[in-house]
């Protein structure tokens, strides 16, 4: 047991599919809610806990129902991104926030380095390291990998509504964004809104993907659009066959 | 032990002056020419295996006096190049290579998927979690972290000899590779040579430093002038200014 991950509290990193036959390796950062039981609720309500401050609304079921159709790994994170946001490096202060959106997270402020360090140790490490591992593994057996990590974003961010419906984003590697893009021409999509590079979420594809040469790319789905089961079939369905032309083409 | 590794051998990872003041990170990967017994000599001979394609030819000293000099942890990589190249990816063919300048590596050829794997998971995977785990402490801590790559380059690659004395690599976040180049006005100093990011000698950095929003340089020196201690101690002291300098200004 760690400083922070209690006995019976299981792994962050969660794979499923492990062996699924697609190029595409999907990622799920902000999959869950749940968080450690030593964090309590970080002093936030119920409420609060429920929205998309804490994790990435229909994210997870998307990149299931996707996993299935495309016969992708899927590679999990099992803990609420307000005890630590796996799509950010420790030295960010948006790794352990502060302020998330509008909201103070009381549970966050004032942690000492050995408080950091037990959240980055035992969220954000294992996370990554699982994620290499699946990645080092299909190298060796010479299979190829693209990178796609699978978001929701909220409507209304800070008071102000958005129209974009599913943004595509990418740092410098465009070669699977670009085509991508063009595989949506009856939804609002975008390339690198509603967030891009600046604000810091290429994180994990810059790490696990640009770095090792592999073509990648951030899928962002207006959160509206996919929080009932319904939904999340349909944007699936949707992203399913882009995938497997901008993998082949 | 794994596949690779027996009993007795230790880890690839190697941290001197962990605990050095300076905001500077020291990495060595290419410090070493010894092979996991294993792997026996690869099918080289012994005067192939002190050469510059097992090993960086002074670096690790160099590093270590640097190291010293300026108060900075040394991150070395404790095996040759030849069983594992730490600054590539797993996906890299230069990653375990079949040829090396000129030389063939009898040992490297018709690897199982199996082989590759174990040198991935007990030689270059153990280095870059020692290098995070460095990182990310510091981070936690709140310190500051320049991450500087040390290696050597052979003065005669391939038959064609290279005027080139000191080459700062960068890709592209060139913050502090444009401050260093500035300070070696009486060497033949370069940017980007011998080798640069097409090369995809950035591997380390990109996926250590940029991934994390940390300034970072690779420094290349041409191996005849680091060969003796003398040489060692030279380059030590020309470097150590510079970077004093680069991370205050």
């Amino acid at each position: 047991m760690g400083a922070l991950l209690q006995e019976g509290e299981e792994s962050p990193f969660i794979a499923v599919n492990e062996e699924g036959r697609s190029p595409f390796v999907l990622i799920c950062e902000h999959a869950s809610r749940t968080l450690p039981k030593k964090l309590g609720t970080l002093g936030l309500s119920e409420a609060d806990l429920h929205r998309h401050i804490a994790w990435d609304i229909g994210a997870e079921n998307v990149g299931r129902l996707l996993s299935r159709l495309i016969d992708a790994p899927l590679l999990l994170q099992r803990y609420s991104r307000l005890a630590y946001d796996c799509n950010r490096p420790p030295e960010s202060p948006d790794a352990i926030p502060e302020l998330s959106e509008l909201t103070a997270i009381p549970g966050n402020r004032k942690l000492s380095p050995e408080d950091r360090l037990a959240r980055a140790r035992e969220i954000y490490r294992p996370f990554h390291d699982g994620v290499s591992l699946v990645l080092d593994r299909r190298a060796a057996a010479g299979l190829r990998s693209l990178v796609v990590s699978i978001h929701s974003f909220t409507p209304i961010y800070k008071g102000k509504p958005r129209a974009v419906e599913l943004g595509i984003l990418h740092d410098r590697d465009t070669a699977l964004s670009s085509k991508l893009i063009k595989s949506f021409p009856n939804v609002e999509a975008r390339l690198n809104e509603p967030y891009g590079p600046k604000d810091g979420v290429l994180h994990t594809l810059n790490m696990h993907a640009f770095a090792r040469g592999l073509q990648h790319a951030m899928i962002e789905i207006r959160n509206d659009l996919v929080a009932t089961e319904r939904g999340q079939d349909e944007w699936a369905q949707r992203l399913s066959v882009p995938l497997i032309q901008a993998a082949t083409k």
